[in-house]
């Protein structure tokens, strides 16, 4: 597949659709196609060859779409930098990918000093930029429609950069062929269609979000753009734009649905929200699916490595049912065109119900990690790309994600899986969120710790959140400490660092696992 | 993508799910999973080799599907040939794509001497076989479980032969990736799962027929088969089994709908009937959505060289809502992941609306015609696959497709639309099936002329025809000759054979057109 074709698709199916939708600006698919064309051209010029790595650092907009896919166009690999980096960490991540022509937002013009070391080419995504960088709109008016480069199949379309929170950030290889993959499967498994209204609610430079980029432009359905998640933002979109569909991480969805628009305001047009990113806690989304009874509700497990998505629990599988409820606990079931293995440490199955380590092979599996081809070999060992994550199957095919493997507890020669306690935790009324780390203890190797923010009104105290663990978990799941704070520490993509929670305990010591 | 991986996946979640149904035989996805490695590693100690094509000359089973896979996990190329072909034809076949090992069903015994010309190394799929051949059930009973070759992505997958009516057959080479894309399209547009029970009707060595025994693989459905394709056998597997979805050819559809059994049997279970392959009068189509008000009506248009299918009519346009109603005579729109141009003779784009060739781009277009490069090129100019169908499109983004650009009549200068003249006269209570074809006239160069094949009680006159066409088409368009056959040539994929009607007229001169 060819990522850009679904561009010319849509702007000759579908001429005069709305595209994109940013603030007060509303484009159809001729206006777009015709933009990016343009804008390829423009790339081209500045002297971007095939293959080339061109980054973007922004918020998220509709210029943020057309750079995307003019980096394609041009025969770039496009490469999203995290708007939660330092201005060092951008400069090393210029330098790991060798991109030597950057889209910059808005927001970041504080760092041009430190990209200009690296990447020359500073292209200005919007009008207020300092004098003398070339800007995206001027670039479209002054260049005629280029020829597409028609990189496809095997050709590396995108790296997407992981894991910076827990170690050196990995540039993600993906093709043409990879997120070509992972739309379809999203939409074989979802089931939407070209009228889908999309809200872009989550960082574009993050695949579980930025991969409906792709998904809804195969579609041609609209993509309606915020610069940056917050629950007013998204309940005022959904409102006035009659968004359909979009995708949250359940740090979002609890946001959301605690929010007090959330019941006040027009939600009426949504369908579909989908999931993914982090566990759920069964509470919340049964509390969305009482409060939301006319959207179905998807949910996606995998990671940036797998194009994400591995598997889908499907919207029929969204339901209170009690023979079949169990399910919302689970990540649904392998992906159509994945195979999913669960491993002991010497790669060889385990029996269904037993748990190990999630592999997984299919053709959303990346080409590998940027310029880093030992880690390369090492996670794709066998032909599947090894997760990092514990889970099981149960009889009937769906997977349960258990823990990291690197946040897994190991306390006096037990496995302790860090989500069940978390689970048990969040059902406690006081809680808001919680984080279930190991802290290092003389006798046991770990010993488990309890990280609590609570709600707004509450106060709770360890003995009733211990007493509350001991009624639900066997005693040596039970926290033998707890840690109360106000906010915890969340990465771009609104998930919980156990990585800084666990920092301060760690100083001085050597974890075993992870 | 890896096909044989679908099975890896079907048998690991769906172990005792029904995966083939065949006569007295059932079996599981872990049976099947089995005998296919078993069988694989068969046809590797036959000799077979990466890249080796492997034949199949059979009518449908669960063999020839145990085949289909093993001949892809060994690394070989799945080549099904004609079961409508002569056994010379059978030998120039084999000849063309050079298989050294064939699979033989039991209705094809008698082409051994000229198979075996070619294919020193048969298979005999059915028990029983003449002494001396090598047997199915034998190869699996005698083989452990082999290594998977693990083929996929740009690898070819299969060579299907088609275009045998018309000229030299020629081998249409299809990757791995392909044949996976069409599956997803498939799914994409016509929104079917794991629940689907799926009768196949049509012969499996036809793409349109074919390619479900790689989709529905994808899926982990159920395969019921049936040696071929007759009325009362589908009508007695629909009601035995318990069909959910089926897929037929407008033809077979009108046997069915006019079946005395129709009416009487129990088809409630059927969800989902795909059509495609030729067109279909738009009062059958009706007549049928009126008469199963309770089943899904999907369309696909294309051809073996797309995988096959690059426009999909959606169950939710198959309505008789007036609004709406004419895109029941569209092909539907382009698939998702396809660009389609309408185009003139030097494949520039037409304005909407207008005429012209129909030419594809997208994850489905073929490698290529084996061994024919030339020919390659030629389909293949400009990265888009020239389907020799000219077609329009109308403002909705639905295409229509007007005629084979073969079939088209040129006369006075005019270019005629057959398919537009035939679906007149099918309007017509007498008329059973008809085709238009160009006859040749010394003025003209070529006139209008019908065959009719009546229906059973009826004896249509010629005036009262062309009466009736007069009054629904302008002048130009109305045949000058009418000519009443009891059968009409069909080919393998039950569509009208032109050339054949064609040939008697045309002894001694030259077309200008095809």
């Amino acid at each position: 597949m060819q990522l850009t074709l679904s561009l010319t698709r849509a702007a000759r199916l579908f001429p005069d659709h709305t595209a994109t939708v940013f603030e007060d600006r509303t484009r159809n698919w001729r206006e777009v196609e015709a933009r990016v064309a343009r804008l390829g051209a423009g790339l081209r010029e500045l002297g971007v060859q095939t293959g080339d790595r061109v980054a973007v650092l922004a918020h998220s907009s509709d210029r943020f779409f057309e750079a995307t896919f003019a980096i394609l166009f041009a025969g770039g690999i496009f490469t999203p930098l995290s708007t939660r980096a330092t201005p060092g960490e951008i400069g090393d991540l210029l330098e790991d990918c060798g991109a030597r022509v950057i889209f910059v937002g808005k927001d970041f013009h504080g760092f041009l000093p430190e990209i200009e070391k690296h990447a020359p080419t500073v292209i200005a995504l919007d009008e207020d930029a300092p004098d003398g960088l070339l800007q995206h709109e001027a670039l479209i008016e002054t260049h005629a429609p280029g020829i597409d480069a028609k990189r496809h199949g095997n050709d590396l379309a995108a790296i997407y950069y992981t894991g910076g929170t827990t170690g050196r950030a990995k540039g993600v290889m993906l093709s043409h062929d990879n997120l070509y993959a992972n739309a379809m499967q999203s939409l074989s498994h979802f089931r939407y269609d070209e009228r889908t209204v999309y809200l872009h609610s989550g960082p574009l430079y993050h695949l579980a979000a930025g991969s409906r980029l792709f998904t809804n432009t195969l579609l041609a359905a609209t993509h309606v753009f915020i610069p940056r998640f917050s629950p007013e933002a998204v309940i005022e979109a959904i409102e006035t734009h009659r968004i359909t569909m979009t995708a949250l991480v359940p740090t979002m969805m609890g946001m959301l649905v605690h929010h007090p628009d959330f019941e006040k305001r027009d939600l009426s047009t949504l369908d579909l929200i989908t999931y993914g990113g982090s566990p759920i806690a069964e509470a919340l989304l049964a509390e969305l699916i009482e409060k939301l009874p006319h959207v179905r509700f998807g949910q996606a497990y995998g990671m940036t490595e797998l194009s994400p998505a591995c598997t889908y629990l499907e919207p029929r599988d969204h339901t209170l049912n009690p023979a079949t409820r169990h399910r919302l606990r689970s990540a649904g079931r392998p992906a159509i065109g994945c195979d999913i293995r669960i491993v002991d440490a010497h790669d060889n199955d385990v029996p269904v119900g037993e748990r190990g380590e999630i592999i997984v092979a299919g053709p959303v599996v990346m080409q590998g990690y940027w310029k880093r081809p030992e880690m390369t070999a090492e996670a794709l060992r066998g032909g599947y790309m090894h997760t990092g994550d514990i889970g099981a199957y149960d009889a009937d095919g769906f997977l349960y994600v258990l823990d990291r493997l690197k946040d897994m507890i190991v306390s006096g020669g037990e496995n302790i899986y860090t989500l069940e306690i978390e689970d048990c935790l969040r059902k406690h009324p006081d809680v808001a969120f919680c984080a279930v780390i190991g802290v290092p203890h003389e006798k046991w190797g770990e010993a488990v710790h309890a990280v609590i923010q609570p709600r707004a009104d509450a106060a709770p105290e360890a003995a009733a959140l211990e007493a509350h663990c001991r009624a639900h978990l066997a005693s040596f799941k039970v926290p033998r400490s707890f840690e109360f704070i106000d906010q915890m520490p969340l990465s771009a993509a609104n998930k919980i660092l156990k990585s800084e929670l666990r920092k301060r305990h760690w100083a001085g010591h050597e974890r075993m696992v992870g």
